[in-house]
């Protein structure tokens, strides 16, 4: 259960701790755009599983590392040569393949997956180029920002594929207007931060990428200075109800509660308001 | 199943009639924010649970007392005193502590639920300090008006527990950014009449709370003016295709208007229009 | 199987073929505002059952002749003599009508249905009066554009029924605000250009009928371009994935493309895309 | 909160405690048959809410008074005279009948599911005739036991309807074979105690009603001896479970025994399992 | 609208209407053993849709001509010259040819679900060879018989494929055993009448096929005296409600019944009842 | 990818392949009735997830060792000494150890989950003593077999728990009796091979455990010869289908199919068929 933060290493990720209670995640391979190779988002799922119960952590940050890109989408080149398209054997027979690209595509599923399981809120910054894959990274997280200069595309369409690791299945709850999110995934033209923020895509735009990384640490302190029962409960109960009745949802609701709300940290928080003091909760 | 209107006489409501076939209810606790305190909420079940089967009632406006909150939400105070969080008795088992809570957000959750199943449609404006269960119940709400100046907040993460009266299960089914949804939950933060029109949490804004009134009440009008029939329909069906597939949308809307087209305010709305009168609907 | 492109003739709709793989479908009765009556909805489905299929078609405009309406709605008029309110025979037993009017509801959805069920995007172009109707049809549609000088309204309210052939069951899945779409069903007031693309209801405005057909056209060519593949199943895969549960969109995302990814669409297209060459795609 | 026992005096019902922490509910009108009246289906209502909360019932067994049977049913003559259809007053608009239809069905509906909201376990012991309204509480209860000489019947497409207080909505969840429910719902035919068990309408069966009241009373005394805790979550998940999937039901439990496995009653129960001693467990 | 039963001629199925309101459709290839190819369960579907609004008829049998099967299923010796597998020609795309595989699977289901659409009960009787597209088939029924020589199997697992027409959709809702349905599906076995009684497939058997013919016609009789707008909604609230929420089961009843409890059939019924003479109801 | 059997090495299970593309699975503590260890469950899900994908493998059979249980559940002495109940620290927030809790629920549970959740079919045999963590294994499987003297029974309210493991979410869609399962779960009682081949649980029973081993190898060497194409196929619709609707299912069937219809496995199957020979499969 120990989980101590000098581990967090791997050859594509830096994860730093900068203030208390925040992670910060860097998709770090700026040489090539940050695009991902299989063992990055094998990683990146790694990376949110440990978070998500690591006691010290209330809120992540994910950036990209550089300034050009938070992430050019799956590299094209290396995915080619080897990894995800290589089902496409033609002596095998086209049952066969369905069945292993099928277990493949569930795998990469739910590695991106575990930004959304993670249990701490997750802070997306989108800077740079943002394509492909990293809207599906994105719409996992919790919450979205960009910056002035920020060029998007859900790009799959261009290389002859129907984006298969959520862009598609959560780009239509997560946005204001599905006649938007159709056609930016039907003609994969490149968006920037105006539309990103009129049609609810991000709730915030820095002006570069500097201003955007402190508002989404400022971001992350906040929440962190919440109460962390308070603060899980609130993103598992939002994950639960966003596409499910209201009735399903107050349901669930009342049950999540029925143990939450014995926490310590109602009355911290709430003697704390009173005496404008800054209460301190233990850690989950 | 006679209601009369004389009789509505709650100590911390007002229920006014401004113009045939609209109601106007007030939060009438100013002195105090409006805060609610228990017996209100059981109140306001009461209330829109009668209106909603009140035949001479067509549109509904909700507002709050005086003009500094529609309300500032539950009072904490009172709650931390008796009656909410006193399940919070150490003697007793947790188990048992936590059917105990279970059993009262079911409780209050039905309360606010009231409102969502009034049949007539219900205007909500925010106006002043509109905190925490302000935003529940304007959730429950169809059509949601704020003034220039109003100040929102979903502020339960600040005292230390997941909103659990309904905000996280409408919210991100009422607005069109699960970005800002999230943002607004887990930040608590206050935000204003732009952002709220903004991402579609209002549909129209007053200069102030007079201007907003006035808004309310005109559409109220507006509404109570169409066949009842059409209008009760329209909310109903509305509310349940909202959080379900088309499919289901449409075969219950099928059922729906078998009875539903067989009524007489089909013809007296045709010949209005064809003749330019004011139809005259009966009662439902 | 075969469907040659000189048949597609019929009185009120132009079917028509402006570049390779794009059809432009255009509403014609223009000297009633393209009003409907009961034999065009039956060819509009017809119409899109055949384009979905249609090997080809990749996308489709769908506009209204003449310059003063995209269509008024139902023809009220023609509807009132004969075709769909004369199940109001008083004769007859309530239960037997409301049998014939359920039987009636649901072979109306499904005519506009259809539009939702053609394999290939629909993208529609909403000018002049957009009644009723109108908003029905252009909902079932995937992309929306506008004027500005567009006129909509949801109007059934107004002629005493609760619309049951679409907006009341699409539109909260459409649009980023419930309160705004609340509104404008429950009163049945006009909107214009400007609030549409707030709420997301159309994702692009022309300056004038000309310059919208135009921007239609483009898009139509720009998806047109696309792995046809890759286009149909994003089409599918939203449209199965905006109403329900992440996770349910995932599995169902993994099983379609454990065939469409053994497409020759992707080695083309990333090939094109190395070579900056336009790719070639095989009928579908 | 307190809920004294002896207060449950309703002029239809006897509700007695004849061992500690398990109630019998009787139906009491034996001279009609048992048949329902409205203010019956009322207190129903109103009595298993009470045992739903109240702390020291666990169990109960629902039986009905006299020889001859469980229910009849709706008391049709004093039905057809004056409360449940009497909406069907010719001079009104048919929408506006459906309404008040509605409505009445819902509150209707309500009373019975208030005995499968009941938090404590419900036997329902069919003997003699078990006609229509029998059924449908009889579904609603938990467990079900008749006699060898019970007479049933989904009778309400005898009398011209489909019945519409949960016969229709619960029995395919209930039994194994969705002919038999068809074929029982369709042609209103009696079946008796061996068809009944076959198909798993009914878990065991009494020779007489003597042998069965004795069947569900010792059944009931299992339940009760059992930790309350265990026994409400039971319960509650096995009715969430039942119709929705496995996933969902999976991720329900575990929120609710985040709270419930804090509960005194395991180490009680436990020690109790190794001591062969009998365990106590604090009210609920 | 107008139906006239003489014109129900199809080269392979015989409609005979033997007695009043009850229509008997004969499978008519007995020389094949009634095996399937294509125009046939287009025909099937064409069918059960005029059934279906066919006023006259109240109830229907589904037999299969001569004494040796219901049907074996699929001609598979025709599917494969042409029809169904013939979309495996390997010179297409795998992806156009998964396109074309779903689009026939798709009109084939509907062709077999136009069965369960059929407004008015069908009741199956499998008799000798009952294989493969049988079940399917009878699934879609509402009843199911057979004889103490019914020959049954869910066979498509020895041709290698998934059942894709229904079987395995349907199956798990129709019987009380998951472990019966899933080992007859994976195994392909054949089963007999004593275990199709035992798990609910059926619920009745005849001595052969004489006698269970003769016990379907007069179930169809017994059905087809009763009012019809209670059968056809007894039919389709089961069929909603079987694989939904009970709550939405209710809620879908509610609506149902707000139209239909307006029937001038709940007075004749009920008058019959108490003179214990026939009652007469209007067509639907 | 290689996945060699002779590595299936585990403490408490012993795994071999008695014939082809057949993996027998052992449950093997019997000096402990086979009682579970938390490594066991951890184990239990490992060997399944491999199993899945293991292309030699396409039937399994799931035993205990030895004569007296399949297994006698959770072993409750070494639970409450260390693992799963441990987290009933009184020292700690409440609201943080129900976190732990669920927590851990969903990684038990996901244990469990393998076995359904493995692609190739599962069948249990129970024979012995079956209790409490027998049967939520059981039921994750696909068919279940038992021996003439099986004792079973779901044990868990006997320790003061929600069975929370499964068996509340999966009994419920298991058996054909929702009053037995009701019954069972809440009084915790022992029950054998009649009762449970007369709701559904079992499909089969043998005279001992001998026989019963070699009902189920035979079952599996069946499933085993079939093409593991349509094999795997049947499994997943099935277990798609059964919690959802009809449509759901037929929709999920026709997208599984086309790809899985373009198999070669269906030529040879229906050439073995013409030829009476036994067909070959590759792997899978």
């Amino acid at each position: 259960m120990a989980d101590p933060q000098d581990s967090y290493e791997y050859k594509y990720f830096n994860v730093t701790f900068p203030s208390e209670h925040v992670a910060h995640v860097e998709i770090n391979r700026p040489e090539k755009l940050n695009a991902f190779v299989e063992v990055m988002w094998q990683n990146l799922s790694k990376i949110f599983t440990r978070l998500s119960t690591n006691p010290t952590i209330r809120a992540i940050l994910l950036t990209g590392a550089g300034p050009r890109a938070f992430t050019s989408g799956l590299d094209v080149v290396a995915a080619s040569q080897g990894g995800t398209f290589d089902h496409n054997d033609n002596s095998q027979d086209v049952a066969r393949r369905a069945v292993a690209l099928r277990r493949h595509a569930i795998e990469f599923q739910a590695c991106i997956t575990a930004v959304e399981k993670c249990e701490k809120p997750v802070i997306a910054l989108l800077h740079g180029l943002a394509y492909g894959l990293a809207i599906d990274i994105a719409l996992a997280a919790d919450i979205r920002l960009c910056t002035n200069t920020t060029q998007m595309s859900v790009r799959e369409v261009d290389i002859g594929i129907a984006a298969d690791i959520g862009t598609l299945s959560r780009l239509p709850h997560a946005v204001g207007s599905l006649s938007w999110a159709k056609e930016v995934c039907l003609t994969g033209r490149v968006f920037g931060a105006d539309e990103a923020l009129r049609v609810g895509l991000v709730s915030g735009v820095g002006k570069d990428k500097g201003e955007a990384v402190e508002m989404g640490l400022q971001m992350a302190e906040v929440i962190a200075a919440k109460s962390p029962v308070a603060v899980v409960g609130t993103k598992e109960i939002l994950n639960y109800s966003k596409d499910r009745t209201v009735e399903e949802g107050l349901r669930y609701t009342a049950v999540w509660n029925s143990a939450m709300l014995q926490t310590e940290d109602i009355k911290s928080a709430m003697l704390s308001g009173l005496q404008k003091t800054t209460p301190k909760f233990s850690k989950l």
